[in-house]
């Protein structure tokens, strides 16, 4: 492609609202432009490398015998109505009405869509299993779209879907999805994990995030320093490995803490361990009250208790609560003498030898408190997030974090949209059964921007080899010199010829400036016919190690091919 | 592909709501189902042959120089407003609220995104002209959604957008625009013709449609048979070629025509010719009336109308007005007498001798009626529709009538969005000026619907090479004989390694099924591994000639190469 044929508006300067490092530079190396909130054009580079990505996921996927198909966005409201997720899906869904007044969601997801359809097509266990795919454009509406494609309102995506009539099927394919993702990211060139994840309102059990490790991800990633165990923090277990301290039981006491709400206050004013102080939080839990324990220096993880409950209706009392039902404001609360509420508590806390708690009294806290001895909770459960220096939950080596950003999320879905929308089959009995289903998500566009996250320098992009736009950057020091634009011409249809990617700069632009572009916009190898042109000289540069060199033109072709090998 | 790894779901029936033979037949091979009215998943199938077309138009338009990107479907409501067609496109623009109330359009078009965007980024005349084309969903919330892709809601499309610094460009990128479309429908295998449309909508001048032949098209073609002359009757001007009857001139008379109305029964009444009529219809054109004559045997051509007083907001007036302003009903109407509005008539009607015409009186008409003695129009126009046998109007040959379906279309849209939008460059000389542009749509989904038009037979698909979702139908007739299916699944896997492109029916299913779905589905070389594969041989059947022959599976991948060649 010639330069003057295509459009990349490169910017010298960093656009405004750009905070993070891909987005500032797929919009200053001309690969997008915003054309509203969280909503993108692709340019020509930005849509090359959108479809470069898009192919690596259509070949993975095919290899994992998968087939690709194309459902619309626009998704009859009955079908959303049926699982419910009309109604729960909140505003991050987009409604639209037709010229006759019927809903329609846009499409955030297609699970509706693909299980009425083959809820309508398949009948028999003879054509199960099955995992259909698509690469299509999604919708949802964010509330804050930021990080340009990171957190966009309409972004591609590929999703998959598999029926099975058995777990095990689900299984294998679960398992074949994970290694098809793992090779993708791999094509990719990302450093990435998978990592255990939480299903959220997608349903469904086991479940795995493709986390692009970048210290700008949204997301913590708890992993071993000694094993491949890694999980979304909002979902790793933790090790119960306390030890009680070898210390005489002390008679239960109530003080005064004046004014000190927070488990940080009440340590350094009592002067006592962070790791001895008891935690308590009272909870709405589907509309009745739970009141929830934790070490001092330990922080609930209300996932872990929507999973204990199996519900996602959890918020915090209000202070207004806490006083109706325990007596006393939030930050005096405690378990001793509490027999209204149900009490539950983290593992760590059965562990606590003559700790301190909130005595149900404003400004007043117990100290010497010894569970079971002062007061029962119904259980002791893992309800705490891990922290960086817990062991792994593996048993091998010790936690560390790490930030990610997802780009691919595969999920055991079970029965649940097979259940609401009628997808059953005759089994081998000639019994009806309902399907077993997987889905499994790859952030196309948001992959892209996490390529750029992790390959770039201070000029520019730096493309791994197989997702840049082109593999060559021709360019032209002086088009107005006969030599150098004859050679430059001649290279460029040599190389079209050859079926060689190649952009070839062919403006009459200043060295300086084509240059400059060319470290932005970051293609692997840069071709630059120049003064020694006369000679049939260029120079090729290497935009990620910056190696130099000159070639004659009769080398350059197979020194491409064994560069690109 | 192995049939039992992917979703074929063919039907013996015709599905009762696909009144032509490309939807009955995409539904029954198994490419498509709906999913709302007007809406369709692309089943696996489908998608092949979509992404087949998509393939060859992508190629095309970048040879053509233009360079592929791709813009949301969430377009900001702004940019309609500046141009006027969130207010003018009516209820086929779908229209969205974000989560903050802000007002989106669902892409029915993009000429307000692009030349918002180019408006922004090109600046300059040396980045001009550029070309830019994309692939992707469109939606127009269409009245009557029918025929399956022919007519839908959501439908995918390439729209091609170029700019200018001179019309002289323009006319250029037309030029190339127009040959690419060719060569992308001949690659198709279609039967179509380039004809002068009318912009409507789109606003803009010269244009282009290319329309696939065929009986169920909702488009008449007028033709010359003797030369390459082909327009939308909508658009088709007609020839002055008329000739006054050589009749001596009679006296104006005025007779009774009791209850007769329309031209056809005062013609009977009257025992008169119908060519002798002088039909009138009153018209409010931009609120005012203007009484619009034509001959008996003739039909007004509202689009002339409109072009001829360049507005869109033409109508026929009710039959109230026609009394307030001429005294009669509709059906007595005429332009003797007539000062109090325009009158103005088809060039055909300044021919007619001793015709005859209303009287503004209810159930009267005058007989002998000849122009110009006995009324006046301010113009004589091109006002009326092309009819079978009028003059090609080249002068070559006569005009006939086809029916076609609409796949592409090609608009000089001059400066009228690139004013709007401010979309103005920098000349050679520092001046500031409006980019001059072109716009250029193929129908995707609608050009697979208008191939299968073309290609079908009683049993199904007769799919043209190039647009084939896989070129071999591998059929093992009885999966369950070991030699038969030893020997299936060994071509098979030299197929796929060989990079052929193959569907492998290895269902056990009945082979009168397979067979029958092999015709519906309609792949070109059939290959069935029967009886005889204890001897290594096979049947291949071509499904257009149904010529058949015996195959040695030494034989078979160089005859596949010389049929695919």
């Amino acid at each position: 492609m010639k330069h003057s044929q295509t459009l990349i508006p490169t910017l010298k300067e960093v656009p405004a609202d750009a905070e993070i490092k891909s987005h500032q530079l797929l919009v200053r190396a001309g690969f997008i432009r915003q054309t509203a909130s969280g909503v993108y054009s692709f340019l020509p580079l930005g849509n090359k490398v959108l479809k470069k990505v898009e192919n690596i996921v259509r070949e993975e996927m095919e290899k994992a015998g998968a087939a690709e198909m194309l459902m619309p966005a626009l998704q009859p409201a009955d079908l959303w109505k049926k699982t419910g997720r009309w109604y729960t899906f909140g505003p991050e869904l987009m409604r639209i009405n037709d010229r006759h007044d019927r809903e329609f969601a846009l499409g955030a997801t297609h699970e509706e869509v693909i299980t009425n359809l083959i809820s309508d097509e398949v009948k028999s266990y003879k054509k199960l299993p099955i995992t259909l795919f698509q690469i299509q454009s999604k919708y949802r509406d964010e509330k804050r779209p930021r990080f340009g494609l990171l957190r966009g309102r309409e972004f591609v995506m590929k999703d998959a879907y598999s029926f099975h009539d058995s777990f095990e099927s689900l299984d294998e394919a679960y398992d074949k999805m994970v290694t098809a993702y793992s090779t993708i990211f791999e094509r990719c060139g990302l450093d990435f994990r998978a990592v255990i994840a939480d299903s959220g309102a997608m349903g469904g059990k086991d479940t795995h995030e493709f986390m692009v490790l970048s210290e700008i991800g949204e997301d913590t990633i708890a992993y071993s320093d000694s094993s491949d165990f890694a999980a979304n923090i909002e979902m790793a277990p933790v090790l119960v490995d306390y030890r009680k301290e070898n210390e005489e039981l002390m008679s239960l006491d109530k003080v005064e803490t004046p004014g000190y709400k927070t488990m940080q206050e009440v340590s350094q004013y009592l002067n006592k361990p962070l790791d001895k102080g008891i935690k308590s939080i009272l909870f709405k839990v589907d509309e009745r009250f739970v009141l929830v324990l934790s070490r001092g220096d330990h922080e609930i993880n209300d996932i872990k208790l929507k999973n204990l409950y199996q519900t996602t209706d959890i918020e915090l009392a209000s202070e207004q609560e806490a006083l109706q039902v325990l007596g006393a404001k939030v930050g005096s609360l405690g378990p001793i003498n509490v027999s209204n509420v149900e009490v539950i508590a983290d593992n760590a806390v059965e562990f606590i030898v003559n700790g301190y708690c909130g005595a149900n009294e404003d400004d007043k806290h117990f100290i010497n408190v010894n569970p079971s001895r002062d007061f029962q909770v119904k259980n002791y459960e893992d309800l705490r997030f891990i922290q960086e220096g817990d062991p792994s939950p593996d048993g091998k080596g010790t936690i560390r974090f790490a930030k990610g950003i997802e780009v691919g999320h595969v999920f055991k879905l079970g029965q649940l949209y097979a259940d609401k929308l009628g997808a059953t089959y005759l089994n081998e009995q000639g019994k009806q059964e309902t399907m077993i289903m997987g889905c499994y998500g790859i952030g196309v566009s948001r992959t892209l921007a996490a390529i750029v996250e992790q390959y770039h320098d201070e000029k520019g992009i730096t493309w791994p080899k197989e997702i840049s736009p082109y593999d060559i950057h021709l360019i032209v020091v002086n088009p107005k010199n006969e030599e150098q634009s004859r050679l430059s011409d001649k290279l460029y249809n040599q190389l079209m010829d050859q079926r060689v990617s190649v952009l070839y700069d062919d403006r009459k632009e200043r060295p300086g400036v084509k240059f400059a572009d060319s470290d932005l916009i970051g293609l692997p190898i840069r071709i630059t016919v120049g003064k020694k042109a006369n000679e049939g000289i260029v120079e090729c540069k290497l935009r990620t190690t910056g190696e130099q060199f000159d070639l004659h033109e009769s080398e350059i072709m197979s020194k491409i091919q064994s560069l690109l090998a």
